[in-house]
Protein backbone atom coordinates (compact mmCIF):
# COMPACT_ATOMS: atom_id res chain seq x y z
CA UNK A 1 0.00 0.00 0.00
CA UNK A 2 1.14 3.56 -0.96
CA UNK A 3 0.91 6.59 0.89
CA UNK A 4 0.48 9.60 -0.84
CA UNK A 5 0.36 13.24 0.10
CA UNK A 6 -0.29 15.48 -2.91
CA UNK A 7 -2.37 15.42 -6.14
CA UNK A 8 1.34 14.45 -8.31
CA UNK A 9 1.78 11.95 -6.07
CA UNK A 10 -1.67 10.13 -6.35
CA UNK A 11 -1.55 10.03 -10.27
CA UNK A 12 1.76 8.74 -10.28
CA UNK A 13 1.02 5.79 -8.12
CA UNK A 14 -2.20 5.18 -10.23
CA UNK A 15 -0.29 5.35 -13.98
CA UNK A 16 -1.29 2.40 -15.38
CA UNK A 17 -3.55 1.00 -12.87
CA UNK A 18 -6.45 -1.61 -13.16
CA UNK A 19 -9.58 -0.08 -13.87
CA UNK A 20 -12.34 0.02 -12.17
CA UNK A 21 -10.23 2.36 -9.94
CA UNK A 22 -12.94 2.69 -6.74
CA UNK A 23 -12.47 5.90 -4.66
CA UNK A 24 -13.62 5.55 -0.44
CA UNK A 25 -13.11 9.04 0.55
CA UNK A 26 -13.33 9.37 4.50
CA UNK A 27 -12.22 12.16 7.23
CA UNK A 28 -10.31 9.15 9.10
CA UNK A 29 -10.80 8.14 12.38
CA UNK A 30 -12.57 4.94 10.60
CA UNK A 31 -15.14 2.78 12.64
CA UNK A 32 -16.47 -0.40 10.83
CA UNK A 33 -19.02 1.73 8.50
CA UNK A 34 -15.69 2.96 6.21
CA UNK A 35 -14.27 -0.63 6.61
CA UNK A 36 -17.63 -2.05 4.74
CA UNK A 37 -17.34 0.89 1.85
CA UNK A 38 -13.45 -0.45 1.36
CA UNK A 39 -14.40 -3.86 1.55
CA UNK A 40 -17.44 -3.29 -0.99
CA UNK A 41 -14.98 -1.54 -3.24
CA UNK A 42 -11.88 -4.01 -2.89
CA UNK A 43 -14.50 -6.88 -3.80
CA UNK A 44 -15.87 -4.42 -6.72
CA UNK A 45 -12.97 -2.91 -8.28
CA UNK A 46 -9.29 -3.74 -9.51
CA UNK A 47 -7.44 -0.84 -7.76
CA UNK A 48 -8.79 1.08 -4.42
CA UNK A 49 -7.55 4.56 -3.47
CA UNK A 50 -9.12 5.83 0.06
CA UNK A 51 -8.72 9.08 1.26
CA UNK A 52 -8.33 10.13 4.77
CA UNK A 53 -8.61 14.30 5.11
CA UNK A 54 -10.38 16.18 7.51
CA UNK A 55 -12.12 18.97 5.25
CA UNK A 56 -12.33 22.22 6.92
CA UNK A 57 -14.39 23.89 4.10
CA UNK A 58 -17.31 21.31 5.31
CA UNK A 59 -17.22 22.61 8.80
CA UNK A 60 -18.73 25.67 10.03
CA UNK A 61 -17.35 28.58 12.50
CA UNK A 62 -18.10 26.79 15.96
CA UNK A 63 -18.49 23.48 14.66
CA UNK A 64 -15.79 20.81 15.59
CA UNK A 65 -13.00 20.67 13.24
CA UNK A 66 -10.36 21.03 15.61
CA UNK A 67 -11.49 18.31 18.13
CA UNK A 68 -12.66 15.86 15.28
CA UNK A 69 -10.73 12.72 16.06
CA UNK A 70 -7.80 12.33 14.48
CA UNK A 71 -6.47 8.64 14.16
CA UNK A 72 -3.74 8.57 11.13
CA UNK A 73 -1.49 5.60 12.51
CA UNK A 74 -4.60 3.36 13.08
CA UNK A 75 -6.30 4.61 10.23
CA UNK A 76 -3.58 3.72 7.85
CA UNK A 77 -3.17 0.38 9.40
CA UNK A 78 -6.78 -0.55 9.03
CA UNK A 79 -6.90 0.32 5.26
CA UNK A 80 -3.77 -1.67 4.77
CA UNK A 81 -5.98 -4.45 6.55
CA UNK A 82 -8.27 -3.96 4.06
CA UNK A 83 -6.83 -4.31 1.12
CA UNK A 84 -6.45 -0.75 0.14
CA UNK A 85 -4.40 0.03 -3.00
CA UNK A 86 -3.29 3.50 -2.20
CA UNK A 87 -4.19 6.27 0.74
CA UNK A 88 -4.17 9.86 -0.52
CA UNK A 89 -3.92 11.82 3.36
CA UNK A 90 -2.77 15.42 2.08
CA UNK A 91 -2.55 18.27 4.75
CA UNK A 92 -4.80 21.26 4.53
CA UNK A 93 -2.28 23.46 2.79
CA UNK A 94 -2.14 20.99 -0.31
CA UNK A 95 -5.74 20.86 -0.47
CA UNK A 96 -6.66 24.65 -0.18
CA UNK A 97 -3.43 26.61 -1.45
CA UNK A 98 -2.69 29.93 -1.32
CA UNK A 99 -5.34 31.39 -3.80
CA UNK A 100 -8.39 28.66 -3.73
CA UNK A 101 -10.91 30.01 -4.53
CA UNK A 102 -13.36 27.84 -6.55
CA UNK A 103 -16.58 26.14 -5.11
CA UNK A 104 -18.95 23.60 -6.32
CA UNK A 105 -22.41 24.66 -5.25
CA UNK A 106 -24.97 21.38 -5.37
CA UNK A 107 -28.42 23.70 -5.11
CA UNK A 108 -31.31 22.97 -3.27
CA UNK A 109 -30.56 19.39 -2.14
CA UNK A 110 -28.03 21.21 -0.30
CA UNK A 111 -30.09 23.63 1.56
CA UNK A 112 -32.54 21.52 3.34
CA UNK A 113 -32.10 19.85 6.77
CA UNK A 114 -28.15 19.24 7.08
CA UNK A 115 -27.75 21.89 4.87
CA UNK A 116 -30.13 24.58 6.97
CA UNK A 117 -28.26 23.63 10.76
CA UNK A 118 -24.65 23.39 8.71
CA UNK A 119 -24.68 26.79 5.89
CA UNK A 120 -22.08 25.87 3.60
CA UNK A 121 -21.80 22.23 4.79
CA UNK A 122 -22.43 20.95 1.43
CA UNK A 123 -20.80 23.12 -0.90
CA UNK A 124 -17.42 21.90 1.02
CA UNK A 125 -18.29 18.28 0.67
CA UNK A 126 -19.01 18.81 -3.21
CA UNK A 127 -15.79 20.56 -3.25
CA UNK A 128 -13.73 18.61 -1.76
CA UNK A 129 -15.39 15.17 -3.21
CA UNK A 130 -15.13 16.88 -7.24
CA UNK A 131 -11.60 17.45 -5.86
CA UNK A 132 -10.85 14.09 -4.82
CA UNK A 133 -12.67 12.33 -7.91
CA UNK A 134 -10.56 14.52 -10.07
CA UNK A 135 -7.09 13.77 -8.45
CA UNK A 136 -7.56 10.01 -8.17
CA UNK A 137 -9.66 9.40 -11.70
CA UNK A 138 -11.64 7.38 -10.13
CA UNK A 139 -14.43 5.13 -11.73
CA UNK A 140 -16.91 4.60 -8.75
CA UNK A 141 -16.99 6.41 -5.33
CA UNK A 142 -18.34 4.48 -2.13
CA UNK A 143 -20.65 6.52 0.47
CA UNK A 144 -22.25 5.58 3.50
CA UNK A 145 -26.00 5.51 3.59
CA UNK A 146 -25.36 6.99 7.12
CA UNK A 147 -25.24 10.18 5.80
CA UNK A 148 -27.99 9.85 2.79
CA UNK A 149 -28.11 13.80 2.13
CA UNK A 150 -24.59 14.00 1.22
CA UNK A 151 -24.84 11.00 -0.66
CA UNK A 152 -27.85 12.93 -2.52
CA UNK A 153 -25.62 15.98 -2.90
CA UNK A 154 -22.85 13.63 -4.70
CA UNK A 155 -25.00 11.94 -7.06
CA UNK A 156 -26.81 15.56 -7.96
CA UNK A 157 -23.29 17.13 -8.65
CA UNK A 158 -22.02 13.69 -10.78
CA UNK A 159 -25.32 14.10 -12.83
CA UNK A 160 -25.09 17.86 -13.04
CA UNK A 161 -21.32 18.16 -14.26
CA UNK A 162 -20.95 14.90 -16.37
CA UNK A 163 -18.74 13.18 -14.06
CA UNK A 164 -17.17 9.87 -15.06
CA UNK A 165 -18.10 8.47 -11.88
CA UNK A 166 -20.23 6.07 -10.05
CA UNK A 167 -21.89 6.45 -6.97
CA UNK A 168 -22.38 3.36 -4.99
CA UNK A 169 -24.16 3.98 -1.32
CA UNK A 170 -23.19 1.18 1.07
CA UNK A 171 -25.89 0.39 3.90
CA UNK A 172 -24.95 1.77 7.43
CA UNK A 173 -23.48 -0.33 9.97
CA UNK A 174 -24.83 -0.47 13.39
CA UNK A 175 -24.15 -1.00 16.67
CA UNK A 176 -26.39 -4.22 18.39
CA UNK A 177 -28.58 -1.83 19.90
CA UNK A 178 -29.60 0.13 16.83
CA UNK A 179 -27.06 2.87 16.73
CA UNK A 180 -25.49 4.09 13.66
CA UNK A 181 -21.56 4.05 13.81
CA UNK A 182 -20.07 7.78 13.79
CA UNK A 183 -16.69 8.86 14.16
CA UNK A 184 -19.07 11.29 16.58
CA UNK A 185 -19.86 8.71 18.36
CA UNK A 186 -17.00 9.10 20.67
CA UNK A 187 -17.94 12.31 21.86
CA UNK A 188 -21.20 10.85 23.60
CA UNK A 189 -20.90 9.81 27.65
CA UNK A 190 -22.06 6.83 29.18
CA UNK A 191 -25.60 8.67 29.76
CA UNK A 192 -25.70 9.57 26.22
CA UNK A 193 -24.38 6.55 24.40
CA UNK A 194 -27.80 4.60 26.30
CA UNK A 195 -30.21 7.26 25.12
CA UNK A 196 -28.74 7.48 21.65
CA UNK A 197 -30.33 4.28 20.01
CA UNK A 198 -33.54 6.34 20.42
CA UNK A 199 -33.02 7.95 17.33
CA UNK A 200 -32.83 4.63 15.41
CA UNK A 201 -36.07 3.16 17.12
CA UNK A 202 -37.35 6.82 16.39
CA UNK A 203 -36.48 6.44 12.61
CA UNK A 204 -38.15 2.25 12.56
CA UNK A 205 -41.43 3.68 14.03
CA UNK A 206 -41.76 6.04 11.10
CA UNK A 207 -40.77 3.58 8.76
CA UNK A 208 -43.60 1.05 10.83
CA UNK A 209 -46.17 3.73 10.10
CA UNK A 210 -45.75 4.23 6.63
CA UNK A 211 -45.10 0.38 5.80
CA UNK A 212 -48.89 -0.19 7.75
CA UNK A 213 -50.76 2.11 5.83
CA UNK A 214 -49.84 5.78 6.71
CA UNK A 215 -49.88 7.98 3.97
CA UNK A 216 -49.95 11.60 5.65
CA UNK A 217 -46.49 12.69 6.41
CA UNK A 218 -47.39 14.69 9.73
CA UNK A 219 -49.10 11.48 11.11
CA UNK A 220 -46.33 9.41 10.18
CA UNK A 221 -43.58 11.62 11.75
CA UNK A 222 -45.67 11.98 14.67
CA UNK A 223 -45.10 8.16 15.49
CA UNK A 224 -41.58 9.03 15.78
CA UNK A 225 -41.65 11.71 17.43
CA UNK A 226 -42.73 9.73 20.68
CA UNK A 227 -39.30 8.09 20.82
CA UNK A 228 -37.26 11.45 20.84
CA UNK A 229 -37.37 11.94 24.53
CA UNK A 230 -34.95 13.87 27.15
CA UNK A 231 -31.55 14.06 26.77
CA UNK A 232 -32.24 13.92 23.07
CA UNK A 233 -33.35 16.66 21.64
CA UNK A 234 -35.00 16.61 18.12
CA UNK A 235 -33.14 18.81 15.37
CA UNK A 236 -35.24 17.80 12.88
CA UNK A 237 -37.36 14.31 12.29
CA UNK A 238 -39.26 13.73 8.27
CA UNK A 239 -39.78 11.58 5.62
CA UNK A 240 -38.11 13.25 2.23
CA UNK A 241 -37.86 12.07 -1.50
CA UNK A 242 -34.16 10.20 -1.11
CA UNK A 243 -32.60 12.20 -4.14
CA UNK A 244 -34.04 15.37 -3.66
CA UNK A 245 -35.21 15.72 -0.12
CA UNK A 246 -38.02 17.34 -0.83
CA UNK A 247 -40.84 15.97 1.53
CA UNK A 248 -43.67 14.82 -0.13
CA UNK A 249 -47.42 15.63 0.88
CA UNK A 250 -48.74 11.90 0.57
CA UNK A 251 -46.08 8.94 1.26
CA UNK A 252 -47.33 7.21 -2.05
CA UNK A 253 -43.68 6.20 -3.45
CA UNK A 254 -40.29 4.89 -2.14
CA UNK A 255 -38.85 7.51 0.58
CA UNK A 256 -36.71 8.04 3.23
CA UNK A 257 -37.08 8.96 6.96
CA UNK A 258 -34.78 11.17 8.37
CA UNK A 259 -34.04 11.89 11.53
CA UNK A 260 -31.31 14.61 13.66
CA UNK A 261 -30.96 14.63 17.47
CA UNK A 262 -28.96 16.48 19.94
CA UNK A 263 -27.09 14.84 23.16
CA UNK A 264 -25.33 17.20 24.59
CA UNK A 265 -22.87 19.23 22.58
CA UNK A 266 -23.23 16.46 19.91
CA UNK A 267 -25.38 16.13 16.81
CA UNK A 268 -26.46 12.51 15.62
CA UNK A 269 -28.10 11.84 13.05
CA UNK A 270 -29.53 8.72 11.15
CA UNK A 271 -31.99 7.67 8.20
CA UNK A 272 -34.10 4.59 7.54
CA UNK A 273 -35.47 3.63 3.84
CA UNK A 274 -38.95 3.13 3.48
CA UNK A 275 -39.14 0.84 -0.08
CA UNK A 276 -42.67 0.56 -0.58
CA UNK A 277 -45.99 1.50 1.52
CA UNK A 278 -48.34 -1.61 2.08
CA UNK A 279 -51.83 0.69 0.74
CA UNK A 280 -50.28 3.60 -1.51
CA UNK A 281 -53.34 5.05 -2.95
CA UNK A 282 -52.05 3.46 -6.97
CA UNK A 283 -52.74 0.05 -4.73
CA UNK A 284 -55.57 0.93 -2.84
CA UNK A 285 -57.48 1.74 -6.24
CA UNK A 286 -57.09 -1.82 -7.71
CA UNK B 1 -16.27 14.16 -38.72
CA UNK B 2 -18.60 12.99 -36.08
CA UNK B 3 -21.27 15.23 -34.85
CA UNK B 4 -23.23 14.09 -31.67
CA UNK B 5 -25.39 15.46 -29.49
CA UNK B 6 -25.38 13.84 -25.71
CA UNK B 7 -22.87 12.84 -23.42
CA UNK B 8 -23.06 9.37 -24.15
CA UNK B 9 -22.97 10.14 -27.65
CA UNK B 10 -19.20 12.30 -27.24
CA UNK B 11 -18.37 9.17 -24.61
CA UNK B 12 -18.96 6.44 -27.71
CA UNK B 13 -16.99 8.84 -30.05
CA UNK B 14 -13.93 8.92 -27.76
CA UNK B 15 -13.91 5.53 -26.57
CA UNK B 16 -9.97 4.37 -27.19
CA UNK B 17 -9.75 8.12 -29.38
CA UNK B 18 -5.86 8.94 -29.54
CA UNK B 19 -4.84 10.74 -26.95
CA UNK B 20 -4.08 13.87 -26.06
CA UNK B 21 -7.53 14.57 -26.87
CA UNK B 22 -7.88 18.54 -27.24
CA UNK B 23 -11.16 20.41 -26.64
CA UNK B 24 -12.15 23.25 -28.35
CA UNK B 25 -15.58 24.68 -26.38
CA UNK B 26 -16.65 27.64 -28.55
CA UNK B 27 -20.72 28.90 -28.92
CA UNK B 28 -20.55 28.48 -32.59
CA UNK B 29 -20.75 31.88 -34.83
CA UNK B 30 -17.20 30.70 -35.50
CA UNK B 31 -14.73 33.46 -37.16
CA UNK B 32 -10.88 32.84 -37.72
CA UNK B 33 -10.10 33.49 -33.83
CA UNK B 34 -12.33 30.07 -33.25
CA UNK B 35 -10.67 28.61 -36.11
CA UNK B 36 -6.93 29.73 -34.70
CA UNK B 37 -7.93 27.31 -31.60
CA UNK B 38 -9.02 24.62 -34.05
CA UNK B 39 -5.85 25.05 -35.98
CA UNK B 40 -3.80 24.82 -32.67
CA UNK B 41 -5.37 21.86 -31.25
CA UNK B 42 -5.15 20.17 -34.58
CA UNK B 43 -2.00 20.26 -34.64
CA UNK B 44 -0.75 19.40 -31.00
CA UNK B 45 -3.18 16.78 -30.60
CA UNK B 46 -4.25 13.22 -32.02
CA UNK B 47 -7.82 14.22 -30.97
CA UNK B 48 -9.36 17.19 -31.45
CA UNK B 49 -13.06 17.77 -30.02
CA UNK B 50 -15.11 20.77 -31.01
CA UNK B 51 -18.37 22.13 -29.00
CA UNK B 52 -20.99 24.24 -30.08
CA UNK B 53 -23.10 25.50 -27.47
CA UNK B 54 -24.80 28.69 -26.59
CA UNK B 55 -24.58 28.64 -23.15
CA UNK B 56 -27.85 30.18 -21.85
CA UNK B 57 -25.92 29.96 -18.06
CA UNK B 58 -23.50 32.98 -18.76
CA UNK B 59 -26.08 35.05 -20.27
CA UNK B 60 -27.88 37.78 -17.17
CA UNK B 61 -31.37 38.83 -18.27
CA UNK B 62 -31.63 41.48 -21.13
CA UNK B 63 -28.23 39.62 -22.76
CA UNK B 64 -27.98 38.92 -25.96
CA UNK B 65 -28.88 34.72 -25.33
CA UNK B 66 -31.91 35.04 -28.20
CA UNK B 67 -30.30 36.81 -30.37
CA UNK B 68 -26.61 35.57 -29.87
CA UNK B 69 -25.88 34.34 -33.84
CA UNK B 70 -26.22 31.53 -34.78
CA UNK B 71 -25.16 29.31 -37.93
CA UNK B 72 -24.94 25.36 -37.16
CA UNK B 73 -24.61 24.22 -41.03
CA UNK B 74 -21.48 26.53 -41.80
CA UNK B 75 -19.93 26.32 -38.27
CA UNK B 76 -19.75 22.13 -39.04
CA UNK B 77 -18.55 22.96 -42.51
CA UNK B 78 -15.94 25.00 -41.09
CA UNK B 79 -15.02 22.47 -38.24
CA UNK B 80 -14.55 19.36 -40.89
CA UNK B 81 -12.06 21.73 -42.87
CA UNK B 82 -10.22 22.49 -39.99
CA UNK B 83 -9.76 18.73 -39.33
CA UNK B 84 -11.80 18.21 -36.39
CA UNK B 85 -12.61 14.59 -35.12
CA UNK B 86 -15.87 15.28 -33.11
CA UNK B 87 -18.55 18.14 -32.83
CA UNK B 88 -20.21 18.16 -29.72
CA UNK B 89 -23.73 20.60 -30.05
CA UNK B 90 -25.99 19.25 -27.23
CA UNK B 91 -29.47 21.42 -26.79
CA UNK B 92 -29.89 23.37 -23.71
CA UNK B 93 -32.11 20.52 -22.09
CA UNK B 94 -29.71 18.27 -22.66
CA UNK B 95 -26.62 20.72 -21.05
CA UNK B 96 -29.37 21.30 -18.25
CA UNK B 97 -32.17 19.09 -17.90
CA UNK B 98 -34.69 18.98 -14.75
CA UNK B 99 -33.58 18.91 -11.82
CA UNK B 100 -30.28 20.32 -12.92
CA UNK B 101 -28.82 22.71 -9.93
CA UNK B 102 -25.27 22.50 -9.38
CA UNK B 103 -23.14 25.50 -10.04
CA UNK B 104 -19.10 25.99 -9.82
CA UNK B 105 -17.62 29.72 -8.56
CA UNK B 106 -14.84 30.51 -9.24
CA UNK B 107 -14.72 33.23 -6.54
CA UNK B 108 -12.75 36.70 -6.34
CA UNK B 109 -11.34 36.62 -10.33
CA UNK B 110 -14.75 35.92 -11.46
CA UNK B 111 -16.41 39.07 -9.66
CA UNK B 112 -13.86 41.75 -11.17
CA UNK B 113 -14.40 43.68 -14.49
CA UNK B 114 -16.66 41.16 -16.89
CA UNK B 115 -18.02 39.70 -13.74
CA UNK B 116 -18.92 43.16 -12.15
CA UNK B 117 -20.73 43.90 -15.42
CA UNK B 118 -22.50 40.86 -15.98
CA UNK B 119 -23.13 39.21 -12.44
CA UNK B 120 -23.02 35.37 -12.61
CA UNK B 121 -21.53 35.22 -15.65
CA UNK B 122 -18.44 33.46 -14.86
CA UNK B 123 -20.28 30.99 -13.00
CA UNK B 124 -22.14 29.92 -15.80
CA UNK B 125 -18.76 29.83 -17.79
CA UNK B 126 -17.26 27.66 -14.88
CA UNK B 127 -20.05 25.54 -14.93
CA UNK B 128 -20.61 24.66 -18.83
CA UNK B 129 -16.78 23.80 -19.04
CA UNK B 130 -16.42 21.83 -16.16
CA UNK B 131 -18.95 19.65 -17.72
CA UNK B 132 -17.85 19.89 -21.10
CA UNK B 133 -14.38 19.10 -19.96
CA UNK B 134 -15.63 15.79 -18.17
CA UNK B 135 -17.87 14.98 -20.58
CA UNK B 136 -14.91 14.69 -23.44
CA UNK B 137 -12.30 13.65 -20.63
CA UNK B 138 -10.43 16.04 -22.43
CA UNK B 139 -6.39 16.62 -21.93
CA UNK B 140 -6.30 20.26 -23.14
CA UNK B 141 -8.71 22.83 -23.86
CA UNK B 142 -8.32 25.74 -26.11
CA UNK B 143 -9.74 29.22 -25.14
CA UNK B 144 -8.77 32.71 -26.76
CA UNK B 145 -6.80 34.90 -25.30
CA UNK B 146 -9.31 38.28 -26.24
CA UNK B 147 -10.98 36.26 -23.63
CA UNK B 148 -8.73 37.22 -21.31
CA UNK B 149 -10.33 36.48 -18.23
CA UNK B 150 -12.37 34.10 -19.06
CA UNK B 151 -9.20 32.02 -19.53
CA UNK B 152 -7.91 33.10 -15.80
CA UNK B 153 -11.39 31.65 -14.56
CA UNK B 154 -11.10 28.53 -16.21
CA UNK B 155 -7.17 28.47 -15.51
CA UNK B 156 -8.60 29.13 -11.43
CA UNK B 157 -11.04 26.26 -11.44
CA UNK B 158 -8.36 23.67 -12.92
CA UNK B 159 -6.24 24.15 -10.38
CA UNK B 160 -8.47 24.52 -7.62
CA UNK B 161 -10.52 21.84 -8.06
CA UNK B 162 -7.59 19.72 -9.26
CA UNK B 163 -9.04 18.93 -13.15
CA UNK B 164 -6.58 16.77 -15.03
CA UNK B 165 -6.73 19.84 -18.09
CA UNK B 166 -4.15 21.88 -19.72
CA UNK B 167 -5.46 25.34 -20.29
CA UNK B 168 -3.89 26.50 -23.70
CA UNK B 169 -4.24 30.13 -24.56
CA UNK B 170 -4.32 31.09 -28.09
CA UNK B 171 -3.37 34.59 -29.39
CA UNK B 172 -6.23 37.09 -30.23
CA UNK B 173 -7.11 37.10 -34.47
CA UNK B 174 -7.49 40.59 -35.70
CA UNK B 175 -8.72 42.83 -38.88
CA UNK B 176 -5.89 43.98 -40.28
CA UNK B 177 -7.10 47.83 -38.34
CA UNK B 178 -6.89 46.43 -35.10
CA UNK B 179 -10.51 45.00 -33.98
CA UNK B 180 -10.18 41.99 -32.25
CA UNK B 181 -12.37 39.21 -33.67
CA UNK B 182 -16.02 38.48 -32.10
CA UNK B 183 -19.02 36.98 -33.07
CA UNK B 184 -20.36 40.09 -31.64
CA UNK B 185 -18.89 42.31 -34.43
CA UNK B 186 -21.61 41.06 -36.13
CA UNK B 187 -24.02 43.77 -34.16
CA UNK B 188 -21.76 46.68 -34.99
CA UNK B 189 -23.33 49.22 -38.26
CA UNK B 190 -21.29 50.86 -40.19
CA UNK B 191 -20.00 54.08 -38.43
CA UNK B 192 -19.63 51.84 -35.33
CA UNK B 193 -17.56 49.49 -37.36
CA UNK B 194 -15.61 52.20 -38.29
CA UNK B 195 -14.95 53.53 -34.45
CA UNK B 196 -14.60 49.95 -33.11
CA UNK B 197 -10.09 49.65 -33.76
CA UNK B 198 -10.47 52.46 -30.97
CA UNK B 199 -10.28 50.02 -28.30
CA UNK B 200 -7.24 48.38 -29.37
CA UNK B 201 -5.67 51.76 -29.75
CA UNK B 202 -6.14 52.72 -26.16
CA UNK B 203 -4.91 49.27 -25.08
CA UNK B 204 -1.49 50.04 -27.34
CA UNK B 205 -1.39 53.46 -25.50
CA UNK B 206 -1.22 51.99 -22.10
CA UNK B 207 1.31 49.40 -23.28
CA UNK B 208 3.36 51.93 -24.79
CA UNK B 209 3.15 53.88 -22.09
CA UNK B 210 4.12 50.84 -19.72
CA UNK B 211 6.65 49.71 -21.97
CA UNK B 212 8.32 53.55 -21.67
CA UNK B 213 8.55 53.36 -18.23
CA UNK B 214 5.32 54.45 -16.72
CA UNK B 215 5.22 52.37 -13.51
CA UNK B 216 1.79 54.37 -12.35
CA UNK B 217 -1.47 52.38 -12.97
CA UNK B 218 -3.27 55.68 -13.38
CA UNK B 219 -1.26 57.42 -15.92
CA UNK B 220 -0.92 54.61 -17.82
CA UNK B 221 -4.37 54.03 -17.88
CA UNK B 222 -4.99 57.87 -19.16
CA UNK B 223 -2.56 57.58 -21.48
CA UNK B 224 -5.58 54.97 -23.22
CA UNK B 225 -8.12 57.20 -22.26
CA UNK B 226 -7.56 59.69 -24.80
CA UNK B 227 -8.33 56.98 -27.37
CA UNK B 228 -11.82 56.25 -25.99
CA UNK B 229 -13.75 59.19 -27.62
CA UNK B 230 -17.46 59.01 -28.69
CA UNK B 231 -19.17 57.01 -30.38
CA UNK B 232 -17.34 54.97 -27.78
CA UNK B 233 -18.34 54.59 -24.25
CA UNK B 234 -15.40 52.89 -22.05
CA UNK B 235 -17.08 50.14 -19.96
CA UNK B 236 -13.74 50.05 -18.61
CA UNK B 237 -9.92 50.25 -19.25
CA UNK B 238 -6.96 48.87 -16.61
CA UNK B 239 -3.94 47.46 -15.94
CA UNK B 240 -3.97 44.11 -14.33
CA UNK B 241 -2.21 40.73 -13.25
CA UNK B 242 -2.76 38.43 -15.81
CA UNK B 243 -4.03 35.38 -13.36
CA UNK B 244 -6.19 36.96 -10.46
CA UNK B 245 -7.50 40.34 -12.11
CA UNK B 246 -6.39 42.68 -9.57
CA UNK B 247 -4.88 45.63 -10.36
CA UNK B 248 -1.40 46.23 -9.05
CA UNK B 249 -0.65 49.44 -7.70
CA UNK B 250 3.15 49.53 -8.83
CA UNK B 251 3.26 48.04 -12.71
CA UNK B 252 6.75 46.29 -12.01
CA UNK B 253 5.52 42.93 -13.24
CA UNK B 254 4.19 41.41 -15.71
CA UNK B 255 0.58 42.96 -16.40
CA UNK B 256 -2.39 43.42 -18.88
CA UNK B 257 -4.37 45.98 -20.22
CA UNK B 258 -7.74 44.96 -20.15
CA UNK B 259 -10.74 47.59 -21.74
CA UNK B 260 -13.85 47.33 -22.62
CA UNK B 261 -16.35 49.78 -24.62
CA UNK B 262 -20.17 50.32 -25.54
CA UNK B 263 -21.20 51.20 -29.43
CA UNK B 264 -23.96 51.61 -29.24
CA UNK B 265 -26.05 48.47 -27.59
CA UNK B 266 -22.83 46.43 -28.29
CA UNK B 267 -20.27 46.25 -25.65
CA UNK B 268 -16.81 44.94 -26.67
CA UNK B 269 -13.76 43.80 -25.24
CA UNK B 270 -9.95 43.29 -25.41
CA UNK B 271 -6.79 43.10 -23.73
CA UNK B 272 -3.02 43.34 -24.42
CA UNK B 273 -0.46 42.17 -22.59
CA UNK B 274 2.80 43.79 -21.42
CA UNK B 275 5.44 41.36 -20.94
CA UNK B 276 8.36 43.17 -19.11
CA UNK B 277 8.03 46.86 -17.97
CA UNK B 278 11.06 48.48 -19.31
CA UNK B 279 11.72 50.61 -16.08
CA UNK B 280 10.79 48.34 -13.34
CA UNK B 281 11.66 48.89 -10.11
CA UNK B 282 13.65 45.88 -10.41
CA UNK B 283 15.82 46.68 -13.13
CA UNK B 284 16.28 50.49 -11.71
CA UNK B 285 18.39 49.51 -9.71
CA UNK B 286 20.65 47.21 -10.93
Amino acid sequence: MQITRTPAEVRDALRGAGRPVGLVPTMGALHAGHLALVAQARAECRTVVASLFVNPLQFGPGEDFDRYPRAFESDVAALEAGGVDVVYAPDVGTMYPPGFATSVDPGDVGERYEGSLRPGHFRGVATVCVKLFATAGCDRAYFGAKDAQQAAVIQRVIEDLNLPVELIVVPTVREPDGLALSSRNVYLDVEQRAAAPALHRALDAVMRAVTHGETDRDRAVAAGRAELTVPLHEAYLDVVDPQTFVSPERLDAPVLAIASAWLGPTRLIDNVPIEAPAHAPHEIVR
